[in-house]
């Protein structure tokens, strides 16, 4: 079978990491009888400034008439607001539907660099894509008691989009059930478990919708073996830098969802080590979880991981689990043993010695 | 000068912590020149099943006509939708235009206890208080496009609330580069900053708004001996996790606050050691960050650290900072010495014996 894969760098080190993502598929051994074939698509802040368009309407067409998969690297975004620049991955996500942002982190232990959470991790955040503060619908108006301005945005939250977000994060954590199985029938130690995250104490209607809804989705019968928890958001966080390696699969709001994989990623040691995998009916986009990092831009030293390892999740969503567990063991044995180790880790490895050593492992 | 002072027990361990307060400012060496009386008050969940409401106007009222500051323990927020119950904290903030929440977090080294962060910690959360989706307006509707529902919440910004709350982390940077100036002239090792947090790549209005009136707030010549930064709240998370060390004053919106806030008392070992000060133009009200902790309600084990440090909280911001500075120094040197240490520490300490080493050390 061969799958057409849209490849969008980006900004910045997008440029350095997607390459490594095409690499990696090209070199998965044939065995796996998959076949891949590739197309070179534009988004991005350099291409707003030179085009005067963040995502260009050939790129949204050429990924949902003809890929199946689809490689994201990184945007920047200024934090000024600039005339008619917009987010295009916020944008990415929304017009192709890719309602489902599942961001794995789990922690690999190397002589070469620690985590900075103590025991080992191995969590999935599952975050709600489409909706929440991101739908930006924004307005300013001048303050009608004082100077200044008042600004106000919508926060959305609906039921479809609930109710898909947590169906998705029970199905997740039932494969990693699974998967955990020991293969003589012992019970695996980590509980399956959902955590739907939320702040209904403070928002009763529309994360009191978003509660009740994935409560509702996540009592169906084919989540009966999970243990079913809510967190208040705050608390979530709290709790997710104490006693991180509880925690099974984490399904919150967009925004939630945000700053918890960022925090997870902290924990893990490093965003250059977390991937994504933005999932919808039609594609599925990996995605690193870092941004484009500036500082290091041109360097060829970011690490490659997220992106190899967000190949590994866009696979494992295209119903392809052999070929993503040979990239995901790839990248494991590469950081336990530590011989080429990137710089945000404390190595001193460059992309492509990285890669290499992967791409030796497959 | 007498100061008259309200206690709000509320739910939970709240009722378990406060009189430690109460009995904190009791125990002032009187060489301060500071009496106090106080005025007992209801809220709280329980006060809403038992009479309807959660916060009794006369609560409301003699906070307002009467009190110089206030201490409010916890309450209990039901997870579920309750019909006409509303957060009294949440209200209160509101009603008496305690536009700051104060959140120190400093870690004490001790050999009774390991912080999680590996460098010690000293910095301060300036977190919005009263707009923001705290504004709670919030609406429910039918999907026209499938079942279900739609539920929206508005998000409000306002320049007046980002100016007065970006002038006052200012000006605490100010206050706190000037004492840790060593005696001797030589420069205090920490850089004084402060650090503005928003999502502005998403939400260009709203949180483009709060950096923007930071920005110029900041950029006042009262301040000018302060660096000033921004970061992206997600990378926020992330960094603060990181390198917490690194931060000195972060201001951010009400609801990045408060997630901020217990990711930093994480990052400082518990919640029950992290204070808070709700400020306002009339009234000061401390508040310990933690819940009102169901699991460890009436078994006295409640760690009273918290508390007794937003009392140090409150009275800093009463303009009493000799007093505030008799509190701090004690609970210090009480962790420090380690003998009293409560359970959510790993010690075995009870609410009374923490208080009471804290007492004998004012
Ligand atoms: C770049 C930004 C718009 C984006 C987001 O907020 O979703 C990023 O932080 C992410 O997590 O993918
Ligand atoms: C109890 C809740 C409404 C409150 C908040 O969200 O502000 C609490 O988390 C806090 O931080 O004081």
């Amino acid at each position: 079978r061969t799958l057409r894969i849209g490849l969008i760098p980006g900004d910045g080190i997008g440029r350095e990491v997607i390459p490594a993502g095409r690499r990696i598929l090209e070199s998965l051994p044939s065995s796996l009888g998959l076949k891949f074939d590739f197309v070179d698509l534009d988004a991005g802040y350099e291409h707003f400034k030179a085009f005067g368009t963040a995502l260009p309407e050939k790129t949204v067409e050429t990924l949902q008439k003809e890929c199946d998969g689809a490689l994201f690297g990184a945007v920047s975004s200024p934090t000024n607001k600039v005339a008619g620049y917009t987010s295009p991955i916020v944008a990415l996500r929304k017009r192709l539907s890719l309602y489902a942002n599942v961001r794995p982190c789990k922690t690999v232990l190397s002589p070469a660099f620690r985590s900075p959470s103590t025991s080992p991790i191995d969590l999935v955040i599952v975050r709600e894509n489409t909706e929440d503060l991101y739908v930006k619908e924004e307005k300013t108006y001048p303050d009608p008691n004082g100077d200044g301005q008042i600004a106000e945005a919508i926060k959305r939250i609906s039921t479809q989009a609930s109710r898909r977000i947590a169906t998705i994060a029970g199905e997740i954590a039932a494969r990693r059930q699974k998967m955990r199985q020991k293969p003589n029938g012992e019970a695996a130690q980590k509980e399956a478990m959902v955590t739907i995250t939320h702040k209904s104490n403070v928002l009763s209607q529309t994360d009191g919708l978003f509660r009740s809804t994935a409560r509702e989705a996540l009592a169906a019968p084919a989540f009966s073996s999970l243990k079913i928890e809510e967190q208040i958001v705050d608390s979530m966080v709290y709790k997710l830098f104490l006693q991180p390696q509880y925690y099974d699969v984490i399904v919150a709001p967009n925004l939630y969802g945000d700053l918890l994989s960022d925090g997870a990623a902290a924990l893990v040691g490093s965003l250059g080590l977390v991937p994504s995998a933005n999932v919808g009916e039609d594609i599925v986009m990996g995605e690193p979880c870092h941004g484009s990092a500036p500082d290091i831009e041109g360097k060829g030293i970011a690490n490659p991981v997220a992106t190899i390892r967000s190949v590994g999740c866009m696979l494992e969503f295209l119903n392809q689990p052999e070929a993503a567990d040979v990239i995901y063991n790839a990248v494991d044995e590469g950081l336990r043993e530590g011989k080429f180790i990137s710089p945000d880790l404390g190595g001193k490895a460059s992309t492509e010695e990285v890669m290499d050593d992967i791409v030796r492992r497959l």
